[in-house]
């Protein structure tokens, strides 16, 4: 069982708290720390970590004992929106793990969350039911300094823990989520309209598929413009049927691809189903890839 | 550093003998035994094992002295060609090591079994120096029975160990070589000659790509035919490249492609080398994918 884990942190300046932060992490034998990064600007640090599901809901325990003890929101100043001092925490099923599961952990940690630290828990994504309390930015609107008053109306009672703020570490929100694949294709044109009206024709808000968000933007440095995009459930909306669509619509324009990236992490599902298409590979199961055979079981 | 070792042995009938002989291999802490099969009608079996080179080395040599006290050649029987007690053991690189390094690593090895157990090792494949000892079948030529009289002629000079058979255990055949996949295409059409034809198009002994053997095959169950192809080196002549030229071939005599199938394991390169091509992923790394990240180092 695999499951990845982001906890976003508000505090991306003081990097011996962090380090401490990632040091607890790091502390939990059956999880693994792939990647840390914190944004000065943003006063916020992002963890990425993955295990099963013991692990990642100790790790995120000691992460947060970290946080209460190091971060006072009362005093944090940073550009990106948060509302406490382990804001955000998705859970993300990668292998041998349902939605439902990661979302029974999220209720599972977010109960912990409340019970051991005295922190008001939402729930979101997935694991949230109202519709009211889903996405992450209603959830936040506000922020930390109109949490207080927010929370006094019925509507705002948390999922778990007190009616009000903790006084220095806010509330978190906890939830679950498919992987997000950041996947951006370059076009061989200068014409910031094509690929704009390309964003237009394949995201979500526009009439598109259903689990992508595209804008188009100018690469001014190489001359050329690229249609950027996050893919929010690669099973449902995979890499591939993007691609295919991006091109069928570049080319009514006169406009060919130039290329396409993945940026950062991708699980290996994407991939693999994009050469299972293309290739049109029937059968193929993912324990016959021989790196896979080999991955220890973790804890 | 990750090296697949397929040693092959000569029983397949005592399956308390094999078991001792997967117990050996597992013994080795820093490697991983992924799979053994046994053939009765071959009195064969075939070990796929994988860690770094001290690993291998250490689990082979264990493998050896197993089979060595175990396997009389003078009284084994089967259908396969054999010529030892291990008969054969391929050196594959996967990950982070070169060819280069499997070579040596195979010299080393060779080395090892000639002056542990006295048994005289030929190299081949990608070790071997001397083109008439390259090909496997070459070297086997003769098999057991025909193998003291065949070293007494100079050319048959082991590479390492005694001028003549160990008396129970034969000679082992010690080498490397790039990864095979047995990849097959089956198309919807239940002409055998258009197989045919195709296998001819694009295998090496008849002018096509230089890592391909195929073959054209009935499924006669299913009414259809088949491409049945070895990729001898997928990474000079990948699967992407080799099933386009299928799909074109068939064009020319009005049959598609039904799908495709890998047998088996196969590294996870090759899979995402389809992916690049088609999705024209510029930049992509392996580490991107998140279970790469992951995997434990071993040992």
């Amino acid at each position: 069982m695999l499951i990845e884990c982001i906890p976003n942190v508000s505090e991306g300046r003081r990097t011996d708290i962090v380090e401490a932060m990632a040091r607890a992490i790091r502390g939990v034998a059956s999880v693994r720390l792939l990647d840390h990064s914190s944004d000065a600007s943003h006063n916020r640090s992002v963890f990425t970590l993955a295990g099963d599901a013991a692990g990642v809901e100790a790790a995120v325990l000691a992460l947060m004992e970290r946080a209460v003890a190091d971060i006072d929101l009362r005093t944090h100043k940073g550009e990106h929106p948060r509302l406490g001092a382990v804001d955000v925490v998705p859970f993300v099923p990668i292998e041998g793990v349902t939605m439902a599961e990661c979302v029974a952990l999220a209720k599972k940690v977010g109960a912990e969350i409340a019970r051991q630290f005295a922190v008001p828990v939402f729930l979101y994504e997935e694991a949230s039911t109202n519709p009211a309390r889903k996405n992450l930015e209603d959830i936040r609107r506000g922020e930390f300094e109109g949490l207080a008053a927010k929370m006094r109306a019925p509507e705002w009672a948390p999922d778990f823990g007190p009616p009000a703020p903790h006084p220095s570490a806010g509330a978190s929100v906890v939830g679950a989520r498919m992987a997000l694949i950041a996947y951006n294709i370059n076009l061989a044109t200068d014409r910031l309209d094509v690929a704009k009206k390309i964003a237009a024709a394949i995201r979500q808000s526009s009439g598109g598929f259903r689990y992508v968000k595209a804008a188009g933007f100018k690469l001014a440095d190489r001359g050329i413009v690229q249609v950027s995009m996050n893919l929010t459930n690669y099973e449902k909306t995979p890499i591939f049927r993007v691609f295919e669509a991006v091109k069928r619509e570049a080319t009514r324009y006169g406009v060919a691809i130039l290329e396409s990236e993945i940026v950062g992490l991708v699980p290996s599902a994407a991939v693999t189903a994009a050469a299972e298409f293309y290739l049109q590979l029937e059968g193929f199961k993912s324990e016959q890839i021989l790196e896979n055979k080999l991955r220890q079981p973790l804890g």
